[in-house]
């Protein structure tokens, strides 16, 4: 490509936007499934439950310590499909691009989401890209949509909870929010910081084939608090989480108490919330940290009979009610 | 949902948010496939190629003479896959929605959608919602993402086009560019028309058993001139096109003449292009002129062995070069 910067022409169907995906696209994104040419490509999968799920992508800005919203969109939609026990395969990836914005920085982002796929062990197969007016778009919007399989017969989700489960998380929570919160001028704060985005892959798979496991989720938007309020309105039990087991980098409990937040809502990009029978959640606590990833896991709470509330015992012995996240404490986080 | 507008508060993974997804989303969208409570739902596939294929849509504006945004994102996706041999049956939906919009287009717009679903046989079985800020998103952006089963062993595409192949086109090109161009007030224009956005499932299976099938498109940005101009590149081969054969609409015939476009390069989005072996054209043309959204069929031209042009045969006897689209005449027509 010869243009430094998106024009309107390179969305119309014409020669400028067969440049933008061949130049760019194509070549950063290639492998053996991707066929620009094609309408719809086939997919080759394994024995197993076809999984299918997709996300939407907005954050700002757009690149931020540890990341850019190009690794943030496949990892986002690798860890859906990783959470409900699939190995992911196969993404698309829909840009939506604003008149004006710099190739370079276009470039640095397909480049970001291709590692990222290459990371995880997917394939980047199918795309669209519209571009829209000076003005619209924030710069990128971006949507994956991922296809992966399960094991055949393995049953997750939020209906097979049980009063007595054990929850437990994989690592720190709120560094994600925190790093891209940092990273938008208007803080002024500046710091060392980096978002936890990653595959969660490794962590959800080492998990699978426990018969106690129940439930694993990554907690994105509205972080872990929000997680741990699904988790009680959907079996109507209550919630027990130990603050102090919660573990929280020092850097993000600082920045959270200059500027008010609490971190228990902070995004995670890279973290995994898994609700297990209690006779499996030490197998799993050990399982995680002997993974890299999951070297921070802990054991933070636990399911009950009482009230469909989420309840924190805090370090002093007195005890909260987490509410439900009303107002965001940060949008475009994700 | 009691709001008449939708907020910022209705994209931060919260109660509000939560409100959208169940009192809107899952209203409308209603399929025993959907499940807003988990991260990835399992798809039921039958035996066969599993394709899949992606869109963004952001036409303006977003509601026109014969759909909306909702209708188009399924149609086009739907069609996406119904061109590439495969039948459709699984969609993901991604909704970029701009602060301020109001819920009652929001929902005729999923409405369109869910209706459209239906229509074509498909589920939307996984979505995601953003709220990003007033200014951004023209309103609302959609994406959508298709998986669909092709018979096994089925083989199309532009590599399989060969000299000698007739190109036919399933009825009248341009409406849909005309009537969402006429639908701008900047036109200040009115009229009956209205856009072609259909499945075209029920044309592309009809063709699908033909051995002579070599490739089929739906021409949507670029129009039929940009899918002449692909089938031209992708083999090295000439393309002649019988102006008289190409069949186009009186209304928008006359709009395009007093607005000065050609609606050659204008976005159908219920119409496909077909390139077979002679012995098989005829046949194609008696099965498409048998269906309702077939009986405006003809064979427009023929795949030659010389330059790889795209050459217009006119009414008058004469000859001209159909060039390549540079400029869009109507940006965000999808």
């Amino acid at each position: 490509m010869r243009e430094t910067r998106i024009s309107l022409a390179h969305g119309n169907g014409g020669r400028f936007m067969r440049e933008l995906i061949e130049d760019l696209f194509a070549r950063h994104l290639h492998n053996p499934g991707l066929d620009i040419q094609a309408d719809a490509v086939r997919l080759d999968l394994p024995p197993g439950d076809v999984m299918f799920t997709t996300d939407g992508f907005t954050v700002q800005p757009l690149e931020f310590p540890g990341g850019n919203i190009g690794s943030l969109a496949v990892h986002g939609t690798v860890n859906d499909l990783s959470v409900a026990g699939a190995d992911p395969l196969y993404l698309s990836l829909n840009v939506f691009i604003e008149e004006g914005l710099e190739v370079a920085l276009l470039e640095r982002v397909i480049r970001a989401a291709a590692e990222a796929a290459a990371d995880a062990g997917v394939r980047i197969v199918a795309g669209d890209t519209k571009v829209v007016r000076r003005g619209e778009a924030a710069g990128l919007y971006l949507a994956t949509t991922g296809v992966g399989v399960r094991p055949a017969g393995l049953v997750l989700g939020l209906g097979a909870i049980e009063a007595g489960d054990r929850v437990l998380v994989s690592g720190p929570v709120g560094d994600h929010g925190t790093a891209v919160m940092l990273a938008r001028e208007e803080f002024g704060m500046r710091g060392d910081l980096r978002s936890d985005a990653a595959s969660v892959h490794p962590l959800t798979s080492a998990l699978r084939d426990l018969p106690g496991l129940r439930f694993m989720r990554d907690p994105t938007r509205g972080g872990l608090a929000t997680v741990a309020h699904e988790i009680c309105r959907a079996r109507n039990l209550g919630l027990r989480l130990d603050e102090t087991a919660i573990p929280i980098n020092d850097p993000v409990r600082s920045v959270c108490e200059i500027l008010g937040y609490d971190p228990l809502y902070l995004a995670c990009e890279g973290r995994v919330v898994a609700v297990l029978a209690p006779a499996d959640a030490e197998v799993a606590l050990q399982r995680w940290r002997a993974l890299p990833s999951g070297a921070g896991a802990r054991l933070i709470g636990e399911v009950h009979a009482g009230p469909a509330r989420v309840v924190l015992h805090t370090e002093l012995g007195g005890q909260r009610i987490l509410e439900e996240l009303e107002d965001d404490p940060l949008p475009r986080i994700c």
